[in-house]
Parts: structure tokens; C-alpha cells; sequence
């Protein structure tokens, strides 16, 4: 039975990617060996992590800019404690937009080594808005924010300016989207939405920025070392780096973010239309702050709800249960996600 | 093409594992979805990580023996950190022992978080041997040692007894070998060896252990943390802790850790035997500390290089190179690999 998959991540990945990566799993570029049985060190797997290096410039058009990208483990919530590793001076102070539960969780792991002050929060709303307005301290080692909330359903449509570093936790919406990616100096996110399975972190990184805070950084937690060693400084995460190597030349071959962009613009126009236009639903975030990727709303006559999720598990819907900590509903929209599911999905709103 | 495959790591996994996981990239548990891209929080995943589990505490006779089991992400390089984090006190002091290149490097991580005694070193030799009569201070707090060498291929035989909390490295020989694994207060291995692909990390803690130092450690460091979250903190990588599963199951139905070792001590000893009655052979670790899983060796010959190199690869054999630190050879006889293979290599090298 052909599903639909809403999944908020791991998430819906194309159904070509599935099929090559299940074939490389028994015999991996004709070798007569698994993907998962030969050393990251040989040629072939090499190749791999060369190749998806070099999509991910390509993609966010990076090329020759000065940004190196890494492969590493630990998602992205190992990121929020390298962040403050690599770039919080002795002493320093670091300047951070909390817009939910992943922004929070960044924000605490600052704690153990640093100052940091949050210039911003939705919490009073309970992050259903991106906050805007807010000051920078241009003192503050470096900037960090959450481009997508995948819980409450927003998104940052545009990003401050500012003269330190600028830092975004990209998980839930990189690839998604043209932005103009030079304008960030540290990008990261967890591959488990738009890029791959869960298991590989990536990481884009302005070199440049790197190298300054006086802290004896350990070595697993120290960018400059992944750099160095080409995300090799231990086993990779062999298969996940694969199968998001796969993801971004799917990208790359449906026409890069501009192509998948109008898609997911699409998807969204449609799923948000019906929200609004059918009254037995309401959005849960601000409209203007909605995210394009993680589309929540509420059944607003619970006395409907039995039926709507029977004729959606019905009709093959996987995953569009709100989030365990705020409840209602969540359509993830991510890019592997074809337009048809949208359309399943809005159909059986307008049954209802 | 059977090829037969040496390689140090990431390496062989049973043929019937491979298929198994190949099947669930396409189609999960009949669900018509990958399992890489269902939540980890699905019915069906959680079930993968709670069977995993038990089948570690069942594998090594730790159940109800008050030990936690963790699937974590970042290899035995990120617990090389984590291991200071939770066991060094603030000011305290940890007892090393360094057998090799990867001891070298958990050595150097304990240097970010305190004082670091190395009890005894075998650098004197190259790290060919395993260093015996060396004296634990029973005021630090912890000691730690690497059970198995994959680089010099020397394995500890036994283990020192100490009143302090006891932590061991298994990475590269974990469900190879029957131990009185109780000994032990704290076991990390990287998954791409004995137990699965590269992309998890497996933790056994005796949890009693823990929450003494008076640290406050970062989220993602913390074992306890992870305990409590049952390896769920964040997202864990999916396919490579399924993936242990399978190849645990697959140990559990062979007759498990007692029955696997009797067929590597047989691999062990067919290959020694020729390394040591061929003359143009000679191992490169001592005799008495030889490892059952990396069995390490020259050529003495070296005008035979040429000829040997071709008739390996002629018979499908994969990875036989020494680790690009050293040189020389080295077969990893890790579970899955078959003794038939091991016999194959024999017969190469009496032809010689």
C-alpha cells in the first residue's frame, strides 16, 4: 500500500535513494562487498564523502568562499555544545534568539562554558511567533539561531544582519530553500529531515571564524580537526553519510534548491489554504511566521477527531500527530515529500 | 565473486544480517515504509532499541546485575571524553595503561579535565606487547585500558584487579571472547567491529557509578542523561543500531559469546600456526599477547610482495593491508568472517 508520509523526522526520503541504498547494503559499487563492510579509508567510500563534500557547496552556492563542510556525528544537539566549543571566547559572551524547544536545549549547553544572553524569545506565546526587533550585541562572540521549529511549526523568513559571527541550526529546513547561504558563518543540522537518515551531522563552516577563543577544545568536539582529517578523524558514519550523498544528487538532479523550492512552496499553499479556508481547523502558528516545512494546526470539533485519524490511517497517512509535548496535529512537508500526499491529505480535511 | 573480507573496520557482518538490513531500507517490519524514514519513536523503532539492549545485558551475563545499556553516536573517540566527564572528579585523578594508538588517544582527551597517571606503557616496543606488573593507585578515580589492539594486533589476556571503577575499551573484540564481564564498571565500543555498521557507539555502565564527580556535565556527555532517556535524548542513528540488533540476534542464535569463541580461537590458531611454521612469515606482536582478532604479520621476503598481493586479490581477498601507520599485514578475524576464509588465506600463503 503506497503511503504518505508526514513523518517529522527521520523522515520521508525519495524512493530512488531508498532503492540505492538498499542495493548498496548487499553489494556496494559492484564490488561484491556491503557499503557497511569496507573501510571508510578505501577509495570507494572516499569518493562518497568527497562527492557529498562537494554537493553541499554546490547546492548553497558555497563554492570557493572560504566554507568547508564536515560529516560528524551526534546530531544536532552535539552541535549546540561545539558551537560555544569553537567560537565562545575565555570569558566571552555569546548572543542567542530562542524560537522553541531546540533553540532552549542550545541555549542550556552554553551554560557550561559561558556567558550568553538570549536577545529574544517567543515563549510568552509559546513559541507559536518568530521574534523580531531584537538587538544584537556587537560585542557578543557570535550569533546563533534556529531557522526552522519543527514542534510549534515556524520559520525565520529572513535573518538579521549583524557584524560577528552569524550561526544557524539549519535541520529542519536546509536545502529547502534559496537563501543566500553566505550570509551565515556556521551552519549545522541533524541529516534526519531534508538531507538523509538520522546517524551524520552536517556542518558548513567559514574557516575563517575558527581558531579564536583560547580554549584547549577536545579533540572530538574541535572543527578544525574534522577539517584537517576531511570528517576522517575517526570511522564516519558510514552508511548515513552515503544515503545523504544520494539525497543531495537527487536534489542536484531535480534542479537544485530553486527547483524544490517552488515545489515546497506549492506544497504549502495548498495544505495552509485548506487550514484556513475549512472550518473545522485553525493553524497553530502566525501566519507570517508559518513554516514551509512543518505545518501545524489543530481539529478544532475534537468530537471529529476519531474519524479524521481513521480516514487518514485509512487512506495510508504515517506521522501526522502534533508532537508529543504540544499535541494537535503536524503535517511535515519535507522535500522528499511528493505534492500528491499533500493533496491526499487535503481531500480527506475537506471530507471531514 | 565470494570475496573473503579482512578489513579492520568497518568490516565483514553476516551475509544474512546484510540481507535482512537491505530488506528493511526498502520495507520495515511489513509497515510499506524504509526504516529509515519512520520517527524513532515509532512503536516498531523503539522495540529495535529495547531489544538491542537486552540482547547486550543477556549476551555478556549482565542482566539484573544493575548495568545500563546505551546505543550513543560519536565512536570510542568521543567516549574518550565522555569517560573523564562522568567518572573524573573535579581536581581527581584517572590511571591509564597504554597499549597502543587508540589508549594514546584517550589518554590525551583526559588532559582537557584533569590529571592523567599512565600506569605503564608498552611504546618502548611499538606497542607489540602487552604490559603485565604495573601497580593501580586505588585513590584515582577510575582505571582504564584497551582490551584489544587492531593497529599492533595485541589483546589483554587478563585483567588487573582494583578496588576502583574499571573501564575498558572493547571496541575492536566485544562478543568475542567469554569474560567475567561483571569485572568491568564501565565497557564502550564502537559498533563497526563485532557488532554492527559504523554509526553507534554501544555504552555498558554499572550505573552506580556514576553522578560523583561534582561536574556539571554537557547534555549530550552525560550518561546519565542518555539512561534516563533510554538512548532517545536526541535521535539515535537508526540503521546502524538496528543493524547491531540483527547481528546480535544472529550471535544469540549461533549459541552466543561461548560459541563464537571457540570458532575464533580455531581461526586464531589455523592462522598462527602457518605465520609461525612458514618462513616467510613472521608475526609482529609476542607471542603471548597475540589478539584473536587482528593477527599481525610480515612478509619477509619483501621481493615476494608483489606475487603475494596478486594471488590475495586473484582469490577475493579484502582489506589484508597493515594499518597505513605500520605496514606489513594484518587479518581481521572478526566474528562474521568464516573460518573458511581464514583457509583460504593459509593456502595463498603455503603456496607462496
Amino acid at each position: 500500500m503506497k503511503k504518505h508520509n508526514f513523518s517529522a523526522g527521520p523522515c520521508i526520503l525519495p524512493q530512488s535513494v531508498l532503492q540505492q541504498a538498499a542495493n548498496a547494503v548487499t553489494n556496494f559499487n559492484g564490488l561484491d562487498l556491503s557499503l557497511i563492510e569496507i573501510s571508510h579509508r578505501s577509495k570507494d567510500f572516499v569518493a562518497v564523502m568527497e562527492k557529498a563534500r562537494s554537493l553541499v557547496l554546490e547546492l548553497l552556492d558555497l563554492e570557493n568562499k572560504g566554507y568547508k563542510v564536515l560529516f560528524l556525528q551526534g546530531g544536532a544537539s552535539l552541535e549546540f555544545l561545539m558551537t560555544p566549543y569553537n567560537l565562545l571566547k575565555i570569558g566571552g559572551k555569546a548572543d542567542y534568539l530562542d524560537t522553541g524547544t531546540w533553540s532552549t536545549k542550545a541555549i542550556k549547553e552554553v551554560q557550561t562554558l559561558g556567558t550568553v544572553n538570549v536577545v529574544a524569545s517567543s515563549k510568552d506565546k509559546n513559541y507559536t511567533y518568530i521574534p523580531k526587533n531584537y538587538t544584537i550585541d556587537e560585542t557578543a562572540d557570535y550569533f546563533h539561531c534556529t531557522s526552522n521549529n519543527t514542534i510549534r511549526g515556524t520559520q525565520m523568513k529572513s535573518f538579521p544582519k549583524t557584524n560577528i559571527p552569524l550561526v544557524c541550526d539549519m535541520s529542519s529546513d536546509i536545502f529547502s530553500r534559496e537563501l543566500d547561504f553566505s550570509q551565515f558563518d556556521l551552519i549545522y543540522a541533524g541529516a534526519q529531515k531534508n538531507m538523509g537518515p538520522a546517524g551524520t551531522t552536517l556542518v558548513v563552516v567559514k574557516e575563517s571564524i575558527l581558531g579564536k577563543t583560547g580554549r584547549t577544545i577536545p579533540s572530538m568536539l574541535n572543527y578544525q580537526i574534522h577539517i584537517d582529517k576531511d570528517s576522517m578523524f575517526n570511522t564516519p558514519s558510514v552508511f548515513a553519510v552515503y544515503v545523504s550523498m544520494l539525497t543531495l544528487q537527487w536534489l542536484k538532479d531535480l534542479g537544485g534548491i530553486k527547483a524544490i523550492e517552488k515545489i515546497n512552496n506549492a506544497k504549502a499553499e495548498l495544505l495552509y489554504n485548506e487550514i484556513d479556508n475549512n472550518p473545522l481547523f485553525e493553524g497553530s502558528a502566525v501566519k507570517e511566521d508559518r513554516s514551509n516545512m512543518n505545518v501545524t494546526f489543530l481539529l478544532k470539533d475534537e468530537s471529529k477527531k476519531e474519524k479524521f485519524d481513521k480516514i487518514c490511517q485509512e487512506a495510508g497517512i504515517n506521522g501526522l500527530n502534533g508532537h508529543r509535548s504540544v499535541g494537535g496535529y503536524r503535517a511535515s512537508i519535507y522535500n522528499a515529500l511528493p505534492l500528491e500526499s499533500v493533496q491526499v491529505l487535503v481531500d480527506l480535511m475537506k471530507q471531514l
